[in-house]
């Protein structure tokens, strides 16, 4: 198993993401589903993108951590914000989770009209190990 | 080829969907297209989101039987609901087409804010074989 | 590996998309994050899906061309349009881009509420080699 994050030349670069990971087989693929900002009871953890996207990188650590694997595992991870909420307070709470010296997955932010109930943010992710 | 339906400790616990699900390898992987309340000949089967969701949840199982396989054999879906909505009628579809004995699949639900003309409700998978 | 293309009996059948696509292991995947409409220099294209739309095309083209593929090798994209502008454009761009010869990826579309600062399409997918 190889796991490469690629950013060929011709595309922008970002810090934040990688354009594409390649993943060679065989290998052990976790699909996610997507993360909210609520506690292990269940409960929203506070009504801020901020709060809640911490929470949810959280949730995604401690499924990872059942498996043996970290964040930087997860090769491509889709995210979306609740229309009106700024996509920056992610990007922050993004910031602290992430270990500045992985590379970064693929991603794609979509502003959406709604989540679940009371929910900002939801983090999806598929990680490979 | 194993599929492992994980709910680490530390994290709420659903019968709708599952934290994660774990894919060894090597598997057969299907990917399949947003799937809308549409018929045979293309029509929209009715105007609820209920109809609507029975239908797309019908195409997904045509498709997975196309293949020998069937809805329990999903590992993650993309639920999207148009603006305005109720996301319940959709779950309602699902616990009808689903059965309570398989661990249900990794989730990502968004309420858009559309989809193509006339459908309320979009659903998309991945599948493992 | 072999990757299929499937339609099943029973389906509406379109010239856009196949219903999903069947992969057998072992197989290289590349997960390719959301492209936008923004040059080498991350400079947005131009104020329309159309010009957007080919963008992103063009740049997923390049990724997957950096790694000896094309677009015919995507078993799957995920199209995002923001709320307010047509879809139809973004096929257009598509069928300009796409070689009709080859069976077409599993599609995903949503309207969404928002996307990046200026950005009017997101295009992102899984390509499999």
């Amino acid at each position: 198993m190889a796991v490469r994050h690629i950013n060929p030349a011709g595309l922008h670069r970002s810090p934040a993401f990688s354009q594409a990971v390649v993943v060679e087989q065989p290998a052990k693929t976790i699909y996610i589903g997507g993360q909210n900002g609520v506690d292990a009871a269940g409960k929203i953890v506070g009504p801020t993108v901020g709060e809640q996207a911490t929470q949810a990188l959280r949730n995604l650590a401690t499924i990872l951590e059942s498996e043996g694997a970290s964040l930087a595992n997860i090769v491509h991870w889709t995210i979306a914000v609740a229309d009106g909420h700024a996509i920056n307070d992610g990007f922050a709470a993004f910031q602290q989770a992430w270990n500045p010296a992985d590379p970064p997955p693929a991603i794609t932010v979509h502003v959406v009209a709604g989540l679940g109930p009371g929910f900002l943010v939801e983090i999806g992710a598929v990680a490979v190990v």
